[in-house]
């Protein structure tokens, strides 16, 4: 079963010609590693490890269900309950029986208080979501070399909660901006979130983000 | 950097020309989730958070030295100096600055507890080495509906060392079997670890993991 997160790609690359882009196993991977990567000021408050349990597993259900991405027009209080069903499935009745049952349970917790969304830990990996799409976006663009611009992504900085995870976003922003000076080129997105995006954007992300969409608050590509 | 983590494919599947299969992030991935189904004898008496990160770091020295495997005749100690070096440059030189080299430290700690293999928590880790290569075979076998025979891989059963996980691993050597049985086919390897090993593959395996090459005690494939 664990076999299809990484067969499965991540559509949002896919609509831009990446077809050997990144698996939804990779994403929940590299989301783990940022996660460690949590400036101090924050990592102090923190359960850590809860934040990598549940950025290992957020994604889960999507072996089962798919990658529905905004674009896909699927309300969000379907894809929650499609995938609220689908870690039912994994964790009672395929791991029902692994480790006497705790470790389907445990598997299930950290979705669902990711999925709950009410916790400082939870914010911060839906945080963590959107910064691993953010610096995704950045290698893409630098291994194509400037070839693809991926600058619709960019809108994603503006809905991260916490100023830490903010400020870590801008820095990087801010390399983006650097990377295409250096080639001399002027790519679409705006720059940092201080400077506030284009309205085309700004227009964009509302109704992908208004709430009444799939991924509103949990899943940003 | 991370780029390189899934960008790099593990080399062992190569040689049966599987070219399009894991990469190194998509291996430590798994083992972190096949860490959490950790047996509940085991898992009462481990550091579960402690093993999770092992298995998420464990080969991330791989995305700069390249994954080097038993076959590539690479003296242990000289692949262990190059990953450990590595582990410096990554963990010091540039996440120094990143939480307050707090992050850097921590992953640098992780990755020697797993290289050392000196606690339980270490060994478990090791041995979820070998099981995801066992379970990553019989995915494999089973999506090529049996056109290729992984037998060659079973042997690393025998060097699992605790029992829970040995235990566990002959279940799935079990499940092999009766796939193999179901095509009506009989593969190579052994059945499960109580029964032992053909001499040819003794033979490899011994050759393989005299410890004398690079991966002795740490890497399977």
């Amino acid at each position: 079963m664990l076999e299809r997160l990484k067969t499965t790609k991540r559509e949002g690359w896919r609509r831009f010609g990446i077809n050997h882009g990144e698996s939804i196993s990779d994403h929940m991977y590299r989301m783990s590693i940022i996660t460690m990567l949590c400036p101090p000021s924050l990592a102090s408050r923190i359960d850590m490890n809860r934040c990598i349990k549940m950025a290992l597993v957020h994604d889960m259900a999507e072996l089962l269900v798919g990658d529905i991405t905004p674009v896909d027009g699927v309300l969000k209080s379907e894809k929650s309950r499609r995938e609220s069903t689908t870690m039912d499935f994994l964790c009672k009745d395929l791991l029902g029986n692994v480790g006497g049952g705790d470790a389907g349970a445990e598997i299930k917790r950290a979705w669902q208080e990711y999925e709950d969304s009410e916790t400082l830990e939870s914010n911060f990996v839906h945080d963590v979501d959107k910064m691993e799409l953010i610096l995704q976006m950045l290698e893409y663009e630098k291994s194509h070399e400037g070839r693809i611009d991926l600058g619709e992504f960019t809108h994603v900085a503006n809905r991260i909660v916490l100023p830490e995870v903010k400020q870590w976003c801008d820095q990087a922003l801010d390399d983006r901006k650097a990377y295409w000076e250096s080639i001399g080129k002027t790519p679409t997105g705006y720059q940092n979130a201080e400077q506030g995006q284009d309205v085309e954007k700004k227009k964009m992300s509302d109704e992908y983000y208004s709430g009444q969409y799939a991924n509103g608050n949990h899943k940003e590509q």
